[in-house]
């Protein structure tokens, strides 16, 4: 059973999950993807995955966990957490650990094999983000779950293990430090000026529009007034909301153009970059919060630079985000 | 001019070091280490690098800037923050900014290309550790630095991109986030219980000797309680002091002789494996602080691993920290 363990001095937790390696010298060489190889995601072979727990297909007499799916929704078969199980929080003299109860899901984005995310059509695009919507929903009922964290990882720089195009959740029993951070910073500035931080921000971006890369009838990209890294996007809804459940389909069919556009551009500027894109959004079950803006980061990964940053435990950035937006206007589409 | 930007939501300090890159192809690539080429860290090589704040030798009539050195600190090269300037702390509507006003030098552990810190025998290691004090106490009379932040890549996979065996400093006008939580965390800690946590922790390891991986009679090596990675490792002065400075000749002497059994420890369970170590203590010319202990961090790299914690904001560690410490105990020295 893996385990969920709290720093006792800045409480951040972290997962052991000890059925993913053991040995030290399992450490040694860096996995590399298999290309070309056997790919349990691809159609056909529906079979070497757990039961899905979701999927979309266009046709309506579509079995389960057969071929003609759009979008798939699986369990890891290698899970950071396991669904099974109460939730038993202890103390180990002054250490707080928890049993590792979560769900670790992978969402398939498309049956084709060498399709990327950045290329898949928006209306195909969509149905992506409409999986994790339903994920989002359905895991909301289960009480042990405080937070979701969905995210996606493109090419081994950034932690992909399979090439065949996918993202992931991890549904947790507690909140995440960077969401914990998020929630705390934005309260206080609320309670200070009664206004949302991120609006304010919003604001102040479309105003001076130096970090601006582009925008919709409701939704703003920009590059954020201090990236971590190069490139780094932030998509997010204009109207106020700190939920990603608060969308209607008009919405989606507006987040996806937006995120697809953005992909594209980011492409065209750092061909086939690896990247990272986590959803920001409110714990589950929260009522609507005032202070609190739900969002897309998106980090590209460009190594060199964040072997720095794990060093020093300090981002340096070699462009500035004016710049770098300067450039992802430019991009063709 | 470099600047420090704070992330508005969550208190983040970034630099913006435009002379470092530009162009988003120069991003492409990822750079390799120039194996064979030529090195400026090198003996006879001096006058490619600014001229050394810092060297020994153990010849008394050495010449700056000229072989014979043992160790030698210069400023970086391609500094992410300069030293000339007066600090000018702005707002840009709701953002804070700083001129990047700082120092970045570079720590030559060794002479020799070839050798590697892991291998420098105690008596030289030390050495390192005392030009780490020096810069310390000196980047200390200068009123505009708040912290110096020191720290190792070693390994492409690191950030490194010298292969001679060198560290680093950054001093900065603010306080590293990292720093400012362990700061928090220990401090609301002390004031529930009147003790530092560190010492509190030290005292659990000893009695239950699960995660110790070796002591000797003022430091405490360990795998912490919740490790970001496998294998990560804590050295921590068993007696309570909140800065590296309050350290004399003999406890450097034993500081440098677990530094190296442990680096040696950790070769032996991962050979080569890349790593970092950050120097954690006080901030610059603060008193001696009841709720707060120096101690150095040291993080393997393993890529994939860490591709995942990036993406997810999250870390999940595959090997139990206990099982780690049975390894660190069990391997050669």
């Amino acid at each position: 059973m893996p385990e969920l363990r709290k720093d006792p001095i800045i409480g951040r937790w972290i997962i052991i999950s000890t059925e993913r390696g053991k040995r030290p010298t399992d450490f040694i060489v860096e996995k590399n993807h298999a290309k070309g190889g056997f790919c349990p995601l691809c159609p056909g072979n529906e079979n070497t995955t757990p039961p899905e727990v979701l999927s979309y297909s266009h046709s309506s007499g579509h079995q389960p966990n057969k071929p003609g799916w759009e979008v798939r929704v699986v369990p890891n078969k290698y899970p950071a957490l396991v669904i099974e199980g109460d939730l038993n929080k202890e103390g180990e003299g002054l250490y707080d650990k928890m049993n590792g109860i979560g769900a670790h899901e992978v969402i398939i984005e498309t049956p084709d094999h060498q399709e990327s995310f950045t290329h898949l059509p928006p209306e195909r695009m969509v149905k992506v983000f409409w999986a994790f919507r339903d994920r989002l929903t359905d895991l909301s009922n289960d009480p042990r779950f405080r937070y979701v964290m969905i995210f996606k990882n493109y090419g081994a720089a950034a932690g992909a293990s399979l090439e065949h195009s996918h993202s992931q959740l991890i549904a947790l029993p507690i909140l995440p430090r960077m969401i914990k951070s998020e929630l705390d910073g934005s309260l206080s500035y609320y309670k200070y000026k009664e206004r949302c931080i991120f609006c304010d921000i919003i604001r102040q971006e479309l105003n001076h529009n130096q970090r601006v890369i582009t925008q919709n009838e409701l939704f703003l990209a920009l590059v954020p007034y201090a990236p971590r890294s190069p490139f780094e996007m932030w998509i997010l809804p204009k109207k106020h909301a700190s939920s990603y459940l608060s969308m209607n389909n008009e919405e989606f069919r507006l987040l996806s153009e937006i995120f697809s556009e953005c992909m594209k551009r980011l492409d065209n500027c750092i061909p086939n970059v690896p990247y990272n894109f986590v959803l920001h959004g409110a714990p589950l079950r929260s009522p609507a919060l005032e202070h609190y803006h739900w969002h897309f980061e998106v980090m590209p990964k460009l190594t060199m630079i964040a072997g720095f940053e794990w060093g020093s435990g300090f981002y340096i950035n070699p462009i500035a985000p004016e710049e770098a937006a300067k450039y992802l206007r430019k991009a063709k589409v």
